[in-house]
């Protein structure tokens, strides 16, 4: 049985043509830096968001901490959103590896305001205080908003006055420089290190990029073997990567028109809102709690009918599309959903 | 010269009683538990906050700290409010001796809201959550507004349900008290660790004291060797805090007089804020900004009249009252104000 | 141009098998357990060493750190050998990771003496003392040398007594096995955890696994999330893990084979001195220093010649035998070495 | 009733003239730098040792950590002796606040050999490696044992040819120095840091000292107040230390004599063995096992008579003379030893 899967697009299976790719790749120990397919990933992937060199990491989580821990210093303070991905779902890895305090902001969207980031760095010339040794955004955020590249900007200016790195957790930049209709180097132009993900959207099966200066990187590579992420022969996740950054990055938009299309029929439904502005990338968030039905009974409803979604958390249900998402699925779902609730009421 | 002291209530010297006390401490090594003035203070200090058991620490910072690393295993959160001691002045201790995460809330004058507490609270089944392992308190809080017992009840029960402890950081803990009219019990039973210092307003020279339930501190005793806080003929210090904790804890009330006199009469001066509500306990916050006058030459000025202060910080001036400021000295202190400022104008 | 790779048996290339299987993989997304072919291995896996549980690792050095995180208590001291991989090769990860102390011991060929370790395990009863909370041996040792039977018994029974887990670097166990003639369960009864590698000498292109009780696992798996090795569509690598385990665990023994033909025919080469006994798995160290020919030219020689070594580590050379190190290969490597020795010669 | 303290040197009470330098100390909050007599102390006990700076510190194993967390990069690698205090004695701090590697290696009474120190240190270019932070030297060291000028000008110098820094575990270095003969400068110019303890032999009540270089000490200030040393009043303790850096120094010779009496007379006890030569300071190692008396109850018969002892630890009995053991101490100690046992045997 073919399901439709909208639980999130890490679940997103590799398409043939990484198939492909990957039974013919070429490959080597890439600790001794011997992986061809690897070195050619490694080479390919920075250009394409403006650095000057990258490193292939396990996962997001993985590249996101990896860059904390070879930007600080034990000890040391972080700033970044109280509700993005390093502080909610990363397991407090933080604390453990990099080992840093998070300083956490609220944020609009994601945007956190520029004046408050500047009044929260520190110097640790104050015998009381420790020393703000990263700021971090991340774009896309973690509830589907995108962040505009003028609060990137002020934010980074702000960093940089202050002499501060700033590190993008950009899981889907991609899916953000389609919403904004830019070249994704204007967003990544904002910071000095970029972890963005191969799997999600862009469907490669495992892995990420740790993007940024040569002697970031190089420093990074070191740390990476530290915390078990030196593999062997890599290159046929490589080689599946070099298919997502090649060939899928530019298709994201689809999966954003089926988002809003899906967030267009969703509203319709009698119980449900939808907050259009919201749908920004490939995630629709809706409340359907004024329809009373349990989301744990939906969950198992829509896998009868094929159809793999998450329960409600926070109060919204949460439905992302991707690239094994086709637009004529999407009658197919809001049709279910209807029939599931109208056969609930009656 | 005699200096008038209002940087701070960690600048207070010892009276002349605890230096009596110290001459003729019995001591003996208290990492064998031979010291005799040592175990009198460990057997009194609980029973004054309703705890089962004690331990001396060095600072204030070492109890805090201390208690984080008894109470959490690494890797796991702590709930605090964002602009606490803890947070803000420790030197980022949390992310290196506990290896804590610290989840840090908005707070109303340090108070937390319990609903926001509630959902901030996460179990370690989410493979994506670290578990909370504690919450922190703070009264008096940093800023010297005084928890209402009401919010500590809240906050406190909250943990409860969901088996979590708290601890309170009561550095200022018998200024609370006295503020709120209260046996320190009345306070310390919202919590199940306090650390409180016998320095500060109670003037003794070196410590604080972490309590709690015998477990808890059997444990702490062991971590504290580990953190280098096992001192040996530390008696003399012991005696110099049973001097605090029974002859000075009743007189705070004159402190905070003082300080609401000294803000009465702070605001009478043109130019000059002070908002009344805020003085609880010992300090006069005021906004010195109108009369345009700059905080650093006022540091000199007031000190070539004897008088020491600090610099604004955050745009406000910190004055504190204790022990060795005299009702008598708040028109020096006033006057000396106004004839810096009136020279300055003309 | 095809090469003979003697520097480390994890360089070996995935075989065509391996190819296949993970061009056919059924893969899902493993961090929501969705992933067919490692729920597999997962289950095929920790039946092969013994044990209830296993999971999957991106590489050799994530399986043992993430060992030590997942038994350990920060602070904790672990038991093993001076030269081992742990300390030697994994970049002072236990310091960062699991932030335990190690309390190392010489050892005769990776064997530890049992009440040397005995005498070093400590109860956290003394207030000086850390805990001892784990004991490691590893086998096949880093060496090449094999551990007995009989010493990994005396260890794990000497463990035992104290109530003390046991984890085994198993990243050769299946060499170990097959060496000692054993099941690879008579080594792994003397161990609570183990990690094997399905790269290095099985020829999978990435990955080991961690294997233990239920319970260490389930604990395991959410550390691993921590660590960033919760991989997505991991059953490609899983594919190839199950050949790995299935079709090349028998064949060891050739490469052992192969070895000891290299050792005996470089042993009768002039100036090269190479102890028999010492070789065990598919490890060959020999010493040529009495030839006075510099290590780091004989890697640029042989390079030229279609074999790739590593310089001298230790005043040592270190020839790997492996799957693609065919017999007929062997006669080849030394009748090269010969040539370019004599060339210089004379 | 008047005990004799055998048990340790730690147990030593202050002197009359400290209670009288402290009950007169001159005091100020030390975290603002305005400690007169805490000022006295840093700039008299670095000249001592030839150092530019120190810093006051709680403990010994304060001050060692301190050090270790001040001169280490989280994860790199820290040589000593195996059997060195920080090692068995410090509750495993090293893994939790520094966050480093103990490489430990055999010694020969404290004494490492410099090529072994050579041999392991290692440099971050290797991707498996950490890199060596620090060398560590103890001298005394734990075992009684004084560390000769050659081995430690030995181990220093292979320490600066690579360029790593050693510290040196100065507890009991006046009485090291005490043993050579010579000015302690003679030994501290071995290392780029020392802490030496206050109390110990010295008979202060609470504290030690780290030493080192400006820039060093600025940085350890500033790690002090992480670990909650940020001490207030501290001049009281500072007052008791000046007089036994002043006149305690040079006393301690006294008690090494007083040490070999007590030696010479223990071993003519039939059932005693001492190893006279291990006798270099004020302790006396001996083995009782031949007069089959239990070292436990030992300790009760010895307390009846008004002497403090410790139980046997490693088969060795420990009694350590001070200030406050009198040379006509020493027959009434022998005596009484030789009373119990010969009550023993009948």
């Amino acid at each position: 049985m073919r399901f439709i899967e909208l639980r999130s697009d890490t679940a997103t299976e590799p398409t043939q043509a990484m198939r492909d790719a990957m039974y013919k790749a070429k490959v080597g120990d890439d600790v001794y830096g011997d992986d061809p397919t690897m070195r050619e990933l490694e080479e390919y992937a920075p250009k394409l968001v403006g650095k000057e060199a990258a490193l292939f990491v396990p996962s997001g989580t993985f590249g996101n901490q990896l860059s904390l821990f070879t930007h600080c210093k034990r000890g040391s303070e972080v700033i970044l959103g109280n509700d993005c991905h390093i502080v909610v779902h990363e397991v407090g890895a933080a604390s453990v590896i990099a080992g840093v305090q998070l300083r956490t902001l609220r944020t609009n969207g994601g945007e956190m305001d520029p004046d408050e980031v500047k009044k929260t760095i520190r110097s640790e010339e104050d015998i009381h205080y420790p020393e703000t040794n990263l700021i971090c955004m991340e774009n896309a955020y973690s509830d589907g908003k995108v962040l505009s590249l003028k609060n990137m900007g002020e934010i980074y200016h702000a960093a940089k006055e202050y002499n501060i790195p700033v590190h993008l957790d950009g899981a889907r930049v991609f899916n953000a420089a389609s919403y904004l209709g830019v070249d994704v180097r204007e967003i990544t132009k904002y910071c000095d290190s970029v972890m963005f993900c191969l799997s999600k959207g862009l469907c490669a099966p495992v892995g990420s990029m740790l993007a940024g200066s040569r002697g970031f990187i190089k420093k990074a590579r070191k740390c990476r073997k530290l915390m078990g992420g030196g593999l062997r022969q890599a290159g046929f996740l490589a080689a599946a990567g070099l298919v997502a950054l090649k060939d899928m990055v530019g298709r994201l938009g689809e999966d954003h028109e089926n988002a809003l299309l899906l967030g267009e029929e969703l509203a319709k439904i009698p119980g449900i809102k939808v907050n259009m502005e919201d749908i920004q990338i490939n995630m629709v968030f809706f409340d359907m709690s004024e329809t009373g039905y349990d989301s744990n009974k939906l969950v198992d409803e829509f896998y009868k009918n094929g159809i793999k979604i998450n329960p409600e958390e926070g109060g919204k249900m949460r439905f992302v599309t991707n690239y094994w998402v086709k637009r004529q699925d999407i009658s197919y779902i809001v049709d279910t959903l209807k029939k599931i609730l109208f056969e609930n009421i009656t």
